[in-house]
């Protein structure tokens, strides 16, 4: 045996105690069946997929992807997201005749993690995928659904903050010299990066009218109220007008003020290729979830549907939700010594028969009895519970 | 690419499609509520662990261990089981003051798998683990549990066929004349492998009182009625009277009928030192599941408190609930124009809220509208639904 101590987990690995689990397993009945009732069909993938195929296409960097090698020499790795492999599946099989296909899923995703800082290498994510429908409408339903799936678990402090990939890429190739600086900026923003943006654009040495536009640019389209507002950096193009048309949907949905505009967001998602998204909740730096349009991957797998979606992370919806009620739920205990055994199971069997969560425990196997009995809001002891009916 | 095509998955991994990915949630739902509510608390451990913790003491062949190597060096593996795992939490924390622990799971298992054989190399397994008891009333408990487990999924055929390592290996250690003959034997028995059984103990060349012995003790032994049938194969031992005992405390419950025993009996699962069982549906020849008395694996973790549990296979307790009903949800869809969205909206809503399974469609995006209808039970096009209300 090495340095590794019988208890350790490998860097990033958890555990879940029975508190934590009962509450992930609320949000996963609430999300469930909120999803599954607006017609999206939950569907489970492998854990484990070929590097050639999902591993690839999955736009994760390599160092955060968990690689094992099968008995034939195959590089596998554990799925860095739900997308891609939903992807696989909707364009090998379930896909032809039934597009649009509505999909969902609740699974723990796998990233590699190279450092001891705190964050997770397995956690879970609820998302729905909405393949085969290219319109506006299908982004939508995407937001729609994502919106109204937070206000179902009472929050009501959130932001779905929108961007097109199409318009970015629009702006940086009009106002740089070269695909280099578009791509060296991309990085940047992708990092949050606004001062290293600023940095890089006077290390291009552009034409004053361009670094001007590009450094305005950057202060102005992080917080876009109006889509009008930033028409005045880029070329009329359908993007902008597919935008104007989904912020209308928005506010028909009646969801507007949940809406901000951000046209800096970029993704290290590099599927991602028309509009995209990601979630705050307020008080929180990270988002709970983000989703856009991914029709590039669809294309990877060999099928010119389009695809929209989005997934929330369900420790940190989790976290934000921040249910204090650590009440204990009612838990009844039964002691029976070894002769009363019998009467010990009728016992249980009538509590159970009444709903209440009953425990049957030997009393002579207890080490610690005064602390084994904290666990429980009620004691029924085998024949001392009806010593008289007075 | 090599020559993986781009919607192949490992060897041995499975999707799970809506249809019996439902089936699977209900077992799901119907088993953690059962298991809850007799005071099993639920947890998860990672998918991932240490060789040198998790997987050496799994006691799973090398061989169908997936094995991957962390950036610092370490060999990780996805658990093979959820016993060690929960033997990990178990002793590094949970356990102090609170034994006996009651610990639930639900939770896939991995099992690498080395040619194409039909057989899963993900599969769910849901089960309980009662730490801290070293009581016969602990295994009894474990026993009956699973029992009323089955018979809660509607399940009236099946059996669970109990041995004992102990008195297995005092039958071997007496008939035999070495440790290396012992281990030869338990090993064809773990393969069911009986006529190699025969065989070997000709190849032995025993004397013929030890080898009658042995040969007839196989012929009985997998099938014992009552416990006493053996005695004369075995010295008077404690493991004996535990058996008795045991029997005893299963006929009180009740539950004798579905009661085996087979001491032959043995567990490829090294750890299980001993009652163990196997639980089998009538019309399968793979068991459902399987359980016994591991306080050898508790020790490896350095803890001495004693451990029973069970498990059993999802997939193998689908088949056999053998659910034909593939009776479609009812589902309804909206269909709607582009200029109709806030009338479809307000549709759906209106819908959802007298707890309809609702599908909010733009009709402009369907490729094949009637292949997509044949997914709802009841088909709404917005504008057309109030033509009028005679």
């Amino acid at each position: 045996m090495s340095s590794i101590k019988m208890f350790e987990k490998p860097l990033g690995m958890r555990d879940t105690f029975p508190q934590i689990y009962e509450k992930v397993e609320a949000v996963r009945q609430t999300g469930r069946d909120f999803l599954y009732r607006r017609g999206y069909e939950f569907i489970k993938t492998p854990a484990v997929e070929y590097f050639d195929t999902v591993g690839k296409a999955s736009a994760i960097a390599d160092a955060h992807l968990f690689k094992l090698v099968d008995s034939q020499g195959n590089t596998l790795v554990l799925r860095p997201d739900m997308t891609t492999p939903i992807a696989r599946v909707a364009t090998s099989k379930l896909l032809k005749e039934r597009i649009p296909l509505r999909l969902a899923y609740f699974a723990s995703v796998f990233r590699a993690q190279e450092t001891e800082g705190g964050r997770p290498a397995e956690f879970e994510q609820m998302g729905i995928e909405l393949i085969g429908d290219q319109s506006v409408f299908a982004d939508a339903e995407v937001i729609v659904t994502a919106m109204e799936l937070l206000k179902h678990f009472h929050l009501e402090k959130f932001k779905v903050t929108i961007g097109h990939a199409g318009i970015l890429n629009c702006i940086l190739q009009d106002y740089t010299e070269s695909v280099e600086q578009q791509n060296i900026l991309r990085t940047l923003l992708v990092q949050r990066n606004y001062v290293g943006f600023e940095e890089a654009i006077e290390s291009f040495d552009l034409p004053k009218a361009k670094s001007d536009a590009l450094l305005q640019f950057i202060e102005e389209a992080m917080h876009v109220k109006e889509i009008r507002d930033i028409e005045k950096y880029v070329r009329k193009n359908d993007a902008l007008e597919y935008m104007q048309q989904l912020a209308q949907l928005l506010e028909v949905a009646d969801l507007a003020d949940y809406v901000a505009f951000d046209f800096t967001l970029s993704s290290h998602m590099s599927y991602y290729t028309g509009m995209l998204f990601e979630i705050f909740a307020s008080g929180s730096g990270f988002p709970l979830g983000n989703g856009g349009r991914y029709d590039g991957l669809l294309e990877v797998f060999g099928s010119k549907v389009g695809a929209t979606g989005f997934s929330i992370r369900v420790d940190r919806l989790l976290e934000t939700l921040n249910d204090q009620s650590d009440k204990r739920p009612e838990a009844t205990v039964v002691l029976f010594e070894e002769v009363q055994f019998e009467a010990a199971l009728a016992k249980a069997k009538a509590l159970r028969a009444v709903g209440k969560l009953t425990t049957l425990q030997l009393r002579s196997s207890l080490v610690n009895e005064a602390a084994f009995l904290t666990n429980f809001t009620e004691v029924v002891v085998v024949g001392q519970e009806e010593v008289g009916s007075e």
